[in-house]
């Protein structure tokens, strides 16, 4: 299965007064990018919270190496690097699509509930999703 | 009952390029004082939605007078101009506290629906909270 | 000139615990919808800025008709309403693209600033970005 | 020099579908918490931009340990953990005012620039913010 990259443009509301997209939105760019990631490996996150699972994320980290700017477009690829079952990571590469230049990297980790946000064994609860989850984390 | 104006600071993340608060922001703001608004007269909205009441926005609108900076202390008073316990309406104003000049006015309206985004006759289902409500519109 | 509908999916941060977009996010939805429409019509903001051309919103408004929820794919479609060369106004339609229901309304008006936040005459200081701006208010 | 922690509720518009804060939220608490803190040591970043220091972010993280709701007040303390004159960190700890529960803990890095965004060196050219700012890291 192959991933595209998700790709963006930097919105003048996410801009700050130092005249650059202000450093929380990348963590909301992740999320973008991870929920199309997963759409894409015939995961919706929708159907998920549908059927009851939660995903919560339970650790984000970001680190800022070159601004972004108001209009520029830019390109997120994501990189599985962990997947037990119980929790599982992703980092993140975000890159000016003109200039090619690696802005922001950055890693998130999470894990499973049910509506109770109860921890959940996706392989006994839903073994089907599972299997999909896993060969996503392969790519 | 005497309803405080809700005061406030303006935060960095809420700058735009331009160099001020971004005009989306005030929507917000308009929403903490609502609910500030509706504590003080004994109407918590956390425990109205535990209760199965849910108040919607049904439109807003705002007036850009003058800019609000990062810094800045504003002071947010409401009006209630509308009550007929299926609708309710405020009108805000934000004052710089500092200068005292009015830089935005505004106005939501609302109505009352249940879990099941039904309307819901106040009235009726909640008369203890009609009359609380009542009695802070009439402010 | 054709200008095309602007296209956008909602994001999960967007929501909040209704299970619906918090009302807030339809002004930064115009807000991109604008800057698109300005962009297709050869009046890239980016560039606007740069020059010194400021264009700050003077007011705005929202009704709320429909809720819009996380994934759903909306169609922004703008109607210029007014165009004095000191003031312009749009109007908004978003729409859900999969049912074709209108779910949101609003209106928002602006002027034309320089970079001293002083009112600016564009057709005495820009008339190129003027006559372009007139065609594309036309449309 | 004491500095209290930074006290602050948790607002309807930064939930999301899940019923909790939004975790991209807790980048903004930071800082307010640290602008606050920095405020109390004499050291308002408002100011410090009219001179010319810019102090964006290198690197941010947190840790999600305990949900927080609509409605919650939670207190932020800070931990300077480095100042070198050139950077500076800082650590963060969000509990829960009424549970003293943990809830966020974090860590953000900053740096010096001018406006051109070129690296500045505060003892050499602001002597008398450095020696402040040493004295606030201290703390």
């Amino acid at each position: 299965m192959e991933i595209k990259p998700y790709i963006r443009q930097a919105n003048y509301y996410e801009t700050d007064q130092m005249g650059v997209i202000h450093h929380s939105n990348y963590i909301r760019w992740f999320e973008e990018a991870r929920l199309d990631y997963m759409n894409q490996a015939g995961l919706s996150y929708r159907k998920m919270e549908e059927l009851g699972i939660i995903i919560p994320v339970l650790s984000a980290s970001c680190q800022y190496r070159q601004s972004v700017y108001f209009g520029d477009v830019v390109e997120i690829t994501l990189t599985p690097v962990q997947f037990t079952g119980v929790k599982f990571a992703f980092t993140y590469n975000i890159t000016n699509q003109k200039t090619g230049q690696l802005c922001t990297t950055g890693e998130t980790s999470h894990c499973f509930l049910n509506r109770d946000m109860k921890p959940l064994r996706l392989k006994r609860d839903y073994p089907e999703i599972y299997e999909r989850f896993e060969a996503a984390m392969k790519n």
